[in-house]
């Protein structure tokens, strides 16, 4: 059981977002400074679907589904044909190439599911895999429950003054010493950024000169901000290693509590994510997969409106930020998190995370989640309530003062 | 990628229950001999849950759920705490044995979702598994998936007078001979048998023994028949190796629609469980996990009458398959499958399976899924309608007199 054993260590979630219930107070837990900050709590660890909804009409489409029964209950692996050939369409539009309903496209329990089987499908003992740092968590634990090599790729996102940073020396490098595959966020997750067209038209070329199978996770591509443009990778040419594109309704949506994403992309790959599929959990949730049906057809305006009110609070905790001396922030280009890099503190970014937590009711997820070079930054997905966002990271930089080294 | 190419090789999905959409026609298709059968298509392959429908009142605890909104969709990825408290005590109840609601238990998408999380916390290359033959066809995939070494337990249920017919000195020498984990479905899918209070007993004593972890899929054991008894295996003694039980209402109670079950016991486990569905799915579908409320919690003789309905189609079916001369089948004790012999044809058991398809617009599940020596068997789930199932029956005795060596 040793190499199981430790394959689970690594595999640690105490600190990811939302299991801070399971954290015990003890040796970790830092020496506390000055009173408790009152307030609203925030947990910034995830979106609050309670203020930003679920599509209208959702649940009406759930309801169908249910009433269908059998029919919606018990789907391929892959997920309802009926349903996916609706999806490809419309994610065909929304990025610019074509999307075969029946070959190309599987509906999972979340963009989790996607990202997990993607990686089972391309990733064993050995594999080199590249990913960036920062990027999302998962992206690392992954190669490593699978066994992979991960090849670090940095992006100086602080710096950057267009896209997101990503080092594409450091990439062809990588591409060039045999990684096989590439796993990346776009919109960055956490740091909000969005690639460039250069940088994009760059990961597709060195992609298709170096046979590279590309996971791209676009989770939050349709929430972006006034003025930012957005390259889909697949509407490139990426050549014969393959590229998976993957999408889902949680977040900007707030459809997290139904568990759907997709994937769409390379037929070969697609199949074995569904072989997989049917070991892992059979099929994302029959009756939930009903609800794709209100995704890409949400009423005019809708997604214009939900985009102006993150815009909003985006800014306004932007400026709150900005006021901190000696804190760094980039302006997120699209999607909901911002990460910003604190001023040396007198503790550690995790031991900083506790203390807010348990002095001001502000939960945050440390930047050690993302990059083990991000000790001194944090996360917050500012999908919340206005007012309880800005008062949380009022109280926020009153914790950064009093913690100043 | 040639490890992974022949893992996914191994994983083939095409016959597998569901699935047959996919299947096109091609060489594989027998020559076909006489007429089309006239009749309402039944399929087989899962239970009908337009037949039998969800617990009352399942849809109005899953709107609950959604209407609370955030702390709904949100939970721990185990899953939400208060309805773990609610359902440690009644599983505690059902099985005789203890269950803490916060550590020793775990939900999962669907029991599918259990098996994948049990398999890989405790599987890994070159770990022997003993598995029974014939079983749940995911069990080898699993192992395989995992790249453990396959250990194959002899069951014979055709014969066995009392108890399912696992040959004890078989798995007594495979545990003496290194393998690590047991994992077996009670009551036996596909057979509808269910071990013996002497059975269950000894694969204690060997586990206890031989320090062997154990995953018992109890998925059906509460659609258990008149006169018959069920052993539950956490309610004895079974040693250091762990223990996990995997249940959940997909089947008897028509919930499938939902994708939710249980895993419960050693709590060390349930924690990689935990770490790794984080990775894999994030968790259950919030809002789904509400269902469970109505689960082990069942109106006043719901499941009574759900077992006497079901038990009614099982003796209308089994009068059928009898008429055939030369077929065996062994009575199901529990569980809504049925899994005759047949007598020698003139086709594969595969091929069969396809003409009874094409022909006779019968699906079910051919016998190779849950075993390499069972290629005369096929399996009905008799969870249909009564009337429907018993025509489809008439039909399948008809193409077995058609296709008869």
């Amino acid at each position: 059981m040793d190499l199981l054993a430790e394959k689970f260590r690594k595999l640690g979630t105490d600190n990811a977002p939302g299991q801070e219930v399971r954290q015990r107070l003890g040796q970790d837990t830092p020496a506390l400074k000055g009173e408790t900050l009152a307030g609203r709590p925030v947990d910034f660890s995830h979106g609050d679907v309670d203020a930003f909804v679920p599509i209208p009409g959702s649940f009406d489409v759930f309801s169908e589904g249910v009433a269908r029964g059998g029919a919606q209950a018990y789907t391929e692996y892959r997920g309802s044909l009926e349903i996916r050939e609706e999806l490809a369409g419309r994610l065909a539009a929304f990025t610019g190439a074509p999307v075969a309903g029946d070959e190309d496209l599987i509906i999972t329990s979340g963009t989790q599911g996607a990202l997990f089987l993607a990686a089972a499908s391309t990733i064993t003992r050995g594999t080199k895999v590249a990913i960036v740092q920062p990027d999302y968590f998962a992206n690392r634990k992954l190669v490593e429950f699978f066994e992979g090599e991960l090849v670090p790729i940095p992006m100086d996102y602080l710096n950057a003054r267009d896209g997101a940073g990503i080092d594409l020396d450091v990439l062809k490098a990588a591409f060039r010493q045999g990684a096989k595959v590439f796993l990346f966020s776009n919109p960055n997750n956490p740091a909000g950024v969005v690639y460039s067209q250069q940088e994009i038209g760059a990961v597709a070329r060195l992609a298709a000169q170096y046979g590279v199978t590309v996971i791209v996770d676009q989770l939050y591509s349709r929430l972006l901000y006034d003025g930012e443009s957005y390259t889909h990778l697949r509407a490139l040419e990426t050549g014969e290693g393959g590229l998976i594109t993957i999408m889902g309704p949680s977040k900007t949506e707030s459809m997290s509590g139904y568990r759907l994403g997709v994937a769409f992309g390379s037929p070969e790959i697609i199949g074995r994510m569904e072989k997989l599929q049917a070991i892992v959990a059979l099929r994302a949730a029959g009756y939930n997969q009903a609800v794709l049906r209100c995704w890409f057809a949400e009423p005019e305006g809708w997604m214009a409106q939900r985009i102006r009110e993150h815009q909003a609070i985006r800014d306004d905790l932007l400026a709150a930020l900005r006021q901190v001396d000696g804190l760094q922030v980039r302006t997120p280009q699209a999607g909901s998190y911002v990460f910003p890099q604190l001023p040396a503190l007198s503790l550690t970014g995790l031991a900083f995370v506790r203390a807010l937590r348990v002095q001001a009711n502000v939960i945050v997820t440390p930047g050690t989640e993302f990059s083990p070079h991000a000790d001194a930054s944090i996360r917050f997905n500012f999908s919340q309530d206005h007012a309880a966002a800005v008062q949380a990271v009022q109280r926020t930089v009153e914790m950064i003062a009093r913690y100043r080294a």
